[in-house]
């Protein structure tokens, strides 16, 4: 589904771009690609970032597998190539995103290695930051959690093709960030992620 | 194409909304929608409103026919369904940079007047602010000017259902903008474009 269609086009420059952008903002844009099972904390730990980073005056915002399936791929189900269509077009999104001077909090289960792969070599074309995130957590702390009621619905058969039940979620082999959520408490999580962001010029250090 | 199929999902209302980012940036985010033909002048007002914009401190990005199609949509061509499903996701992509609080410039032919009315009720759904400019520009001046020779391989046969030619281009009948570029100075449009969003409390008065 990705082979490129249109030909007659080509990337508008434009005059202002991401040094200009960054600039006026005082930072540049990054993706942080939150991926795990559902229930695994992706969400909580992106609101909490999102925080933290407003009241450094970073200009944040968040993608999430609910707001984008609502919108730009409320045509998508949850078909192996949905699933993959569903992650690319989330990838390009968070581009534009980078692109326009945003810190972009991207938080989906991607189950699949060869998805997330997409998407990182998509950011990296354009030497934009990707920083993927592993928000670790056992199944049966997932599964205890359910903050949705989804692994109930998965476990009665109501939900097919749910990830960690009756489909696989293939683990990140070398993420940016390894983060394990039955194990660290929320504040470690976010303070992690901020001295990483610092770290890597991405944000100013803290006054 | 555009039937909801994911069910399981919510919005997720977040912690920083768009108030918080309108605070953070001194400007809220609004969609200009540039429609016109081929040639009529929308990625040169939209480049030139930009440079303006930012002059002014606002964060602003152009969306248009071709970066986007080298991206997000690269796997859509000019069928009429795929020109609807193009349109259609474009403006969920504004939709969700003016959540996140940018001035989005996007530039597309967008040649049906029912696929611009759905990006408008898009935006009217969700209060988001929506300016439709329609770039209007005789087609013979059009296709004098022909920047991209697109005519010119239209009227060989080299490219087809090219509006204008041997596709229609359906005018705007209530747009917020009437900009005519074949009679028009590029600075008298800016000039137009920025008075409308000062006036509207978009962006602050100049100082």
């Amino acid at each position: 589904m990705s082979e490129q269609k249109a030909t007659n086009v080509h990337w508008h420059g434009g005059e202002i771009n991401r040094p200009e952008r960054a600039q006026l903002l005082g930072h540049g844009g990054a993706t942080l690609w939150f991926t795990g099972l559902s229930g695994s904390g992706k969400s909580t730990i992106a609101v909490a970032l999102e925080q933290a980073l407003y009241q450094r005056g970073v200009l944040v915002y968040r993608l999430d597998g609910d707001n984008i399936r609502l919108g730009i791929n409320k045509n998508l189900g949850f078909s192996a190539e949905d699933r993959a269509e569903n992650i690319r077009r989330v990838g390009e999104v968070s581009k534009l995103f980078v692109d326009g001077g945003v810190i972009v909090l991207s938080s989906f289960i991607s189950p699949y290695l060869v998805d997330r792969q997409i998407v990182r070599e998509l950011h990296e074309a354009d030497n934009m930051p990707f920083i993927e995130v592993f928000v670790d957590c056992s199944l049966e702390a997932a599964e205890e959690r359910d903050p949705k009621g989804l692994y109930k619905k998965a476990r009665a058969g109501e939900i097919k093709n749910f990830t960690g039940i009756d489909d696989p979620y293939e683990a990140p082999e070398a993420p940016e960030v390894h983060l394990h959520t039955d194990q660290q408490s929320l504040a470690e999580e976010v303070e992690h992620l901020i001295a990483l962001l610092e770290k890597q010029g991405l944000i100013p250090a803290a006054a």
